[in-house]
């Protein structure tokens, strides 16, 4: 059951699309208190666990810390960063009392969750303006289901998005995409798209194509197809100010851009340099931009991913000018160290700053609104907007699609990618226990840059991190300007990666059939092993596995130079080991406590007890395996639920469901 | 067996203090190659693992990553981080081939540990001038002994800086210091020592006392020590520069500070504003530093800490000069988006410098020596001056002395803190795998700031640091400028914090006999489980727990919101369960692996089979216990040699060896 209470005059920010009438009655669970802003404040008993908040730091129980949901470009995220770069306020309070809470408000909001005092979880706001949703059900899961259903299906990716991919800031020039290409290939290890960051296009300018560097693109994606191999280029949100710059002009003409108090476009500085950045939030602005992607489309692109949509922010013309000015005054001043440490704060203060989004304004029906108010829904709207615009230009196929800053709503429309992180061991981790609370907010299509995008890879790291990345719907290898290349190719014994992607190659029909399951019967793809296990206290406290579909655990190793792990199983499971070579050794685990040991080329994951799986032939790419010579693995006798359909088509009456009898 | 092999003309350290000629004989082990510089070349086998580098980041084992042994201040370090605060050049690999290898070499060197090529170990330093001690022993701990001998006995504090010490940056005023000794007795918790940091000082000039916040500092001193607290102030490497400080104006007559290329002293700046930094590789000037800590040994002060000493730079009067002299450069240019980024770049560059460090030079024995060719001794030779002067200032009394900066050789005059981190969960592990890489190298006397230095602690943060804090010989609780109050009296139920920390008090005659043993023997008060079970691959690949002297094991809780871990036991131990209220229980557990569960107000540790260890009743500070009435726990018929004295007499012929028998 969900209960709506509305505080002010919330914003509409569309995450909900059940039209629920707000209840007079005194909320439960919660304190409200309206003295400043407002704040919600909930007791938490001692065993109770915070499950949710989507993309952000810590935990899966989210206890014991503050986060703050504001849209953020950090891509040093470490365990003390509050804010990510996706804001999704949905939280499952599990315990004594288990119930959901979404808090609809499309700025900051702050859940300080037992930091400041243990056993109080306090949710607050600087502006009384909010709808908070009371979710409850008998389980975490069907809390989970009833708040998906609250907030509308997730979108569902093309199935050769849950290939294995590749990516890195940048490949430079057409030739350089088919090394990539021709190497993977050369080396045996299955492939579905390479990435193009932003050096594809002519000065960073959305939607153009360097001719310089990627003039016989259109060739360049014809050629890459044949080897079932996609291209997806990168789309940001500004708009690079130059004059003849038809989209510039365009924009600037119909008055589509964020504007600042005085009505006059908002410059801000990003890749491009000086860009302006359209209103996404206002729908015909956001239309247009949607449109022009068929510049891309055209050439056969089937996919994009929307970035520095927070919108991230290096400097903005306004800060540049105050800049520039305040530095004037300080070196009219004299040439000491105070005025130095002056500039220095000056200097390193003009980066995704309050000041700015302060200053920029957004067009909602003919009213002005301030950016702060709706920070969070920037990326999400210009996602939405493009999600629409390609159902326009690409009624029939599904297309790829996913942002980086998102707001829940978004899912409806597209994945995300968990944005810039770095090559740590940490991040591993942190992506595992991510996913089950994305997963909570309705985003399916996952997963975070593998080997990581910022520091330098190891071959160890990739490895452990593909132990991992193989589960998750999107599977990226990604990597930063600067540091090392992280291509599988690039490190020795290139058989060990070959061997672990092609089991992510032969999971694809359970994989692919879990997503659809979860997609169309608003389920969770990823769960934490307390919501199936309510009363194991053991499975509650486990932040490090996790149930991937119904039918698989997994339990990835996550430190360094580890021979092995431990696993629990709340419940007698088989073991199913890859072994070099490919073969798959399969052992059944008693309930309880495990050390297994898991060679670095090795995997080992989990079939749930009386289940089983179905499992396809690899193959280079998702093009080229067939989908219809299943193998099941697992428990004899078992049956497994198959949802399959063409693996394109829009056209979801097209999933079949087929019983699979082990 | 040592060997040492010569190459090109070392600076002269003193890290080692026997004399070993060097052998013509071909470096074994080792491929040399000194083409470029010099660098060391090793092939690892699969299973082999490297020990090693004291103060380091990452894992017990540190294959997998690249260290740079460079001293440097980053307070923010995270898992890729290269360089810390200490620069210990020892590793010791255990494997197919079981050695030792010790680089004496005072600046920078690289270890390539199987990052960048899996199987290959690589040491390289720019210049081929540099000693290599190769060490071969039957086993692991053989060789550390052996590597011991061969640098010298390790510092040994006295007794009471093994109770629980709480630190502040700052308390302002000597009423804030009595506010904490009188909130901890308050809440009936043990504290022996409280911390002064920068502020206490006028102007942060060393030995210069505030009058204004510290006028009674004398009688502060007496008062507190009554009550069993001592008082610990803070030294920093810089000296002010400001005329009529006498310090100041003595060193500047003497020509006792470090000097640029022209031969004037050299400024740089740090918490005071501009300084110079005392030459502390002239003999002369270091004693003379170190005699001005009379003016605190004469108030009745035991105890400092180094600090600054890398040494750290904010920026340097030079680099100040050049800064406004670049800027007024580019600010005679446009105001443009690329002379803010040039701006941002110079402002920014100024901190740590390398220039700065190639700008520095010390008068050795008459001699001009470039600082950053020996920069990794500064510290070390801060602290070894301070310790000089401390023994003659100090004679019949141990003086508590720690240091930042550090390098192998300093070991013998002071322990260290593992400098300013954050209160960050993982730096509850990392303190755990540094702590017998420190042993290795001669430190003895080590902790962490408990609690973490930068960010805000919570409540559970500090108790389960303190399921690992209370074994470490260095225990004290620090935290910066701006961020949450953690003394134990800030949070609720301080009697969990009270209980934890009597347990430490409690375990103090064994955890003094320990040290005393380790010191005076050359063996590893923490050591990982690898070392005592060379066989056995699970406690090879541990990396979570350690033991404790020869009787305990500890396998501390360090994540959040866990009920418990997995503890391997390599052998049958005896579980002692430290309760709510202070009773102890033991369970006797067998070899293998276990989850336990730790509540976050108990704290399990292991007694080894056949081991017990004596107990004291616990008092407010170590002043008050009674040493002499001991219980023995552990096994029944079990003996203990206890290793005692009069907890600070410098004359160790006095330590006393009493058979124990359970």
């Amino acid at each position: 059951m969900i209960k709506k209470y509305t505080f002010g005059n919330p914003f509409f920010t569309g995450a909900v699309v059940e039209d629920i009438k707000a209840d007079n009655a005194v909320v439960p669970y919660f304190t409200v208190n309206t003295q400043n802003g407002i704040s919600f404040e909930y007791i938490m008993h001692d065993k109770d666990i915070v499950y949710g908040l989507g993309e952000a730091t810590r935990g899966i129980n989210k206890r014991g810390y503050v986060y703050d949901s504001y849209c953020s470009d950090d891509f040093c995220h470490m365990e003390t960063t509050k804010s990510l770069y996706g804001a999704h306020n949905f939280i499952l309070i599990e315990g004594k009392e288990c119930f959901g809470a979404f808090f609809d408000y499309p700025t900051r909001l702050t859940f300080d969750i037992g930091f400041t005092k243990s056993d109080t979880l306090s949710v607050s706001a600087e502006k009384a303006d909010i709808d908070l949703y009371i979710v409850e059900g008998n389980s975490p899961l069907e809390i989970v289901k009833e708040f998906r259903q609250l907030i509308g299906k997730s979108y569902i990716p093309p199935r050769w998005a849950m290939g294995y991919m590749q990516s890195r800031w940048s490949y430079y020039t057409s030739d350089a995409v088919r090394e990539v290409a021709n190497k993977y290939r050369d080396a045996d290890i299955p492939l579905d798209a390479i990435f193009l960051d932003i050096d594809y296009m002519e000065e960073y300018k959305d939607f153009t194509i360097s001719k310089e560097r990627f003039g016989d693109l259109p060739e360049l994606i014809d050629e890459m197809k044949q080897k079932g191999i996609r291209l997806v280029p990168i789309i940001d949100a500004g708009v690079k100010i130059q004059d003849g710059y038809d989209i510039y002009e365009e924009g600037l003409e119909k008055g589509y851009y964020c504007v600042d108090k005085e009505g006059k476009p908002f410059s801000a500085g990003v890749w491009p340099g000086l860009t302006h950045f359209p209103d996404f939030l206002n729908e015909e602005a956001g239309l247009w931009f949607g449109l022009k992607y068929k510049a891309l489309t055209d050439l056969g692109i089937e996919g994009f991913w929307n970035d520095m949509n927070e919108p991230a922010i290096f400097y903005s013309e306004k800060g540049i000018e105050n800049f520039y000015e305040k530095l004037s005054e300080i070196t009219s001043g004299d040439k000491s160290v105070d005025n130095y440490n002056k500039i220095k704060d000056i200097v390193n203060s003009l980066q995704n700053s309050q000041d700015d989004y302060n200053s920029i304004y957004h067009n909602v029906n003919g009213k002005l609104v301030k950016h702060n108010d709706i920070h969070n829904m920037y990326g999400y709207k210009m996602t939405e907007c493009t999600a629409k615009a390609l159902e326009k230009l690409r009624p029939e196929e599904r297309t790829l699609l996913f942002s980086r800053a998102s707001y829940i709503g978004m899912h409806r429309s597209a994945g995300i990618w968990t944005g810039d992180n770095f090559s740590w061991w940490s991040h591993i981790l942190l992506e595992l226990k991510q996913l089950p609370a994305l997963n909570m907010c309705g985003f399916l299509y996952v997963g975070a840059d593998l080997g990581g995008f910022g520091c330098n890879a190891s071959r160890d790291l990739v490895l452990r991190w593909l132990g991992l990345g193989i589960f998750t719907p999107l599977l990226r290898n990604h990597a930063a300007l600067c540091t090392r290349d992280q291509e599988c190719y690039q490190f020795e014994n290139t058989e060990d990666f070959k061997n672990i992607i092609e089991l992510r190659y032969r999971l694809l029909p359970y994989l692919y059939s879990e997503f659809l399951k979860c997609a169309t019967e608003d389920k969770m793809f990823f769960k934490p092993l307390g919501f199936e296990y309510k009363d194991d206290e053991i499975a509650r406290a486990t932040e490090d596995q996790l149930f991937v579909g119904d039918e698989l655990m997994i339990a990835p190793v996550y430190t360094q130079n580890a021979i092995g792990r431990y696993v629990y199983l709340p419940e007698e499971m088989c073991a199913v080991r890859l072994k070099k070579g490919g073969e798959l050794k399969f052992i059944t685990m008693e309930k309880g406590h495990h050390f297994v040991e898991v060679p670095l080329n090795e995997v080992v994951f989990f079939i749930r007890k009386d289940k089983c799986i179905p499992l396809a032939n690899p193959a280079l790419s998702t093009d080229a395996m067939d989908f219809d010579t299943l193998e099941l693995i697992g428990y004899k006798n078992a049956e497994y639920k198959l949802y399959t359909d063409d693996g394109i088509s829009t056209d979801l009456s097209k999933i079949e469901i087929k019983n699979l009898e082990n």
